[in-house]
């Protein structure tokens, strides 16, 4: 004590700045160290689920599982034959919800689907059919498949196939209808359904035509290539778009179609940057399925949003859902909608940033933070700071701005819950009522209770299961 | 004196690095300031041509023109009609040249090019004819035409024809064959000729009949959005080929040409990063031929080199050539080769950095500096370099990894002389030897000489004009 007295004194201030901006007043020399509290209520459950000693190990194995996974777009079909869907069965993007309690753009969006699928004759109809019971909803994950914003798929429609040729493994998704007035935004207007027929008419079966004939297209070479090229693979999919037309062109022209049917194709496909998320979101969905079902895990597997509640999924915890409500975006709206006007955050493309992509690639893409009024070195900072909370850098998707360091990919539940930094996710904004359409888009974040949540659940599973020496 | 001495010595240095040494290691305060005396020999004529009281409206004027073309590729024909060439008329890259004097790889070009137009039955032959004086060479830039690498154009070889319509001012490029064995790079085999005469039959009227048909394609516009995407027109053009491709395909899929031989158009298009680069050229091309002949400007308007000499062309001295002995990159080479076989800077492309694309751009394009061992730092400090010898900032071209700031565009003689920085081009490496095809590719600068010989000429040009009060 006497010795510590008598040097000058060192001040080393963790998190407490108020001690240290006083500290430095009195002209000590002080070193602030980066440090908050856990998230409040996780100490006892972090310091069980830290002390598991399968974690490590499992975790990795998690996160290689994520890492091998190689997607390859391999077939496009209709979901009756895909996923075995019957008529009056609908999925839908998040963790399980019912009619009641689901929001505007999911209900425009299941009702729409169902004047699809001729099961009613206008929407009202089917909203009527719908408080009956006469839906059957189910989780687009809980089925190997994900949908952006409502995520709504029924039977009729043709879905993207993909597969990780070296496990067999396979992942869906919808084909993308563009922006504005569209069904996953909960539109139904008449030129939302007449869309949905040509591309299960049209587009899907012409598609389909020219991947048999031409044989795969490697997603994940694209995505990587796309990291490359400005686009982060959620707000972004401009020259991922780009190489898939230029992959599948030569077959699209030679299938035997009517060149008017081709040439639409081709217009609608090139007309829509966004095409490629619904092949972006599938390869996330293979990577991170892969990564399911292992014990002692804390990598989360699943982010997703069903327009009333978030929720997650881990590693370590089955096909347990994580929930809590959902929060609303901030950012830029369409024309004279307002902040009002947007519905809690929804969707299934939240699985991009939970393999590396979306906000967590922002570096990669700083045209999306200067759309909601960020700079570049926010752009870098996102990606940075999610650094903190994820288990690995993604050897495939290297970030230029970053000297070509790997994106952060797989979160972990013990690293958000000790430090509260939750992740980035960037997101359309789906119109509030039913009908709608988009009305902007902007960033986001889980609500931080789901992670206590699934520290929660951890913990017990770490306290009921054997331990290896 | 006496002051000076009383008070705490502060040393200003500018420039010299062992003065600011010495007086540091002596404890004194020293500010460094960045400087470096003009370029050897340019004092008197720096002093003339700063004094020419026309220079900064002038400079204004052309950098304005450049800044304001906006390039639209319009139609496609072959040289003859575009042109006027007739048979035995070859245009080459860079400035003047005859065979004499000519490189390997211009040798090459023009043997290939005589055996394409059937003037000669084999390379051998067409070189006999060459030495007898049967060819008539005149530069590419004479023609308000630009080729890339040899730059070869005949009369049967398809051009692109790209115009400003608030002008009417054209520019002219002919079609890109791919990379490796191919005529640009000296290539003469049967396989490269084959090729050619596959471009004359079938690529190019195929592009016409889709460009008369789907109307102008925006070449600015697509340029602008490359440069977000990580492409810097030069050596970079994978997004701006998957642009075009995406703009003309609607067209050429309902032209009345067989499936094959559009499946067969795509594919090339489709598997060549570096198609749209001879449209990033004329495009620039055009931007410049805007700013030529502007009394009192200093604007550099076209940087090329013919494989012997670099030469550059200036706003205010006309169609004066000024010339020195090309430099040869530094780079990476393919396969087995390496540094002696690489043949001097050649070709015309260089109007990319002339324009502020390419090396000026290459803080777009880190991937290109990491190729030849560079890091992102070198990339961004490369464009930053750039910016203290031009005009302006680019409007068009902006760089998300430098906030979006315009990149460099509009070489000033008189910065280059003041401050020695050599504009960076980044290029593509001919074989020495004719025949050979592609070695490599690198960074380059110009030979320093031509600034000064173009100063020279400036100066005496300022002797002579009548200044303004």
């Amino acid at each position: 004590m006497t010795d510590l007295l008598r040097r000058e004194p060192h001040v080393i201030s963790a998190g407490l700045e108020l001690l240290a901006d006083a500290a430095e007043r009195q002209a000590a020399r002080v070193t602030r160290v980066d440090w908050k509290p856990p998230m409040t209520g996780t100490e006892g459950d972090l310091v069980t689920v830290l002390g598991d000693r399968r974690r490590t190990d499992a975790n990795a194995f998690a996160v290689g599982r994520m890492l091998a996974a190689r997607a390859l777009l391999v077939d496009l079909m209709p979901a009756r034959d895909a996923l075995g869907l019957r008529p009056g069965e609908f999925l839908h993007a998040g963790p399980p919800i019912t009619w009641d309690r689901a929001s505007g753009p999911l209900r425009g969006a299941l009702m729409g689907a169902a004047v699809f699928e001729e099961l009613a004759a206008d929407p009202q109809d089917a909203a009527a059919m719908a408080e009956r019971g006469g839906f059957a909803l189910d989780p687009c994950h809980a089925h190997h498949a994900v949908g952006p914003m409502a995520g709504v798929i029924s039977p009729s429609m043709w879905l993207f196939v993909l597969e990780d040729q070296a496990t067999g493994r396979r992942a869906y998704c919808s084909l993308n209808e563009g922006l504005g007035k569209v069904l996953r935004y909960g539109a139904y207007s008449p030129e939302v359904i007449d869309r949905l027929r040509w591309m299960a008419s049209v587009l899907g079966p012409l598609l389909q035509s020219a991947i048999r004939a031409g044989g795969p297209v490697d997603v994940t070479a694209i995505l990587a290539q796309m990291v490359q090229m400005g686009d982060e693979a959620h707000n972004r999919n401009r020259t991922g778009t780009l190489m898939l037309l230029r992959d599948v062109l030569p077959w699209l022209v030679e299938a035997s179609f009517p060149a008017s049917d081709v040439s639409a194709a081709v217009t609608f496909i090139g007309g829509n940057d966004h095409f490629f998320l619904n092949l972006a979101m599938p390869a996330c969905k293979l990577a991170l399925d892969a990564a399911r079902d292992v014990p002692g895990s804390t990598m989360v597997v699943a982010m997703a949003r069903n327009g009333t509640d978030f929720g997650i999924q881990v590693a370590g915890t089955g096909d347990q859902w994580f929930t809590a409500p959902a929060l609303t975006p901030r950012g830029l709206f369409l024309g004279d909608y307002g902040p009002a006007d947007a519905n809690p955050d929804i969707g299934d493309s939240a699985i991009t940033e939970t393999a590396g992509l979306g906000g967590f690639a922002m570096a990669a893409a700083p045209a999306i933070v200067r759309l909601v009024g960020g700079s570049v070195s926010d752009a870098l900072a996102a990606t940075r700071r999610m650094y903190e909370i994820t288990l690995a850098e993604h050897q495939h998707f290297q970030v230029p701005a970053l000297d070509f360091r790997g994106t952060p990919a797989g979160i972990d539940v013990t690293l958000v819950a000790r430090t509260g930094i939750l992740p980035q996710i960037n997101t359309g904004m789906a119109g509030r009522v039913a009908g709608t359409g988009q009305v902007g888009a902007g960033l986001v974040t889980p609500p931080a209770g789901v992670f206590p949540a699934a520290l929660r659940a951890l913990a017990k599973a770490t306290a009921t299961s054997p331990q290896p020496r």
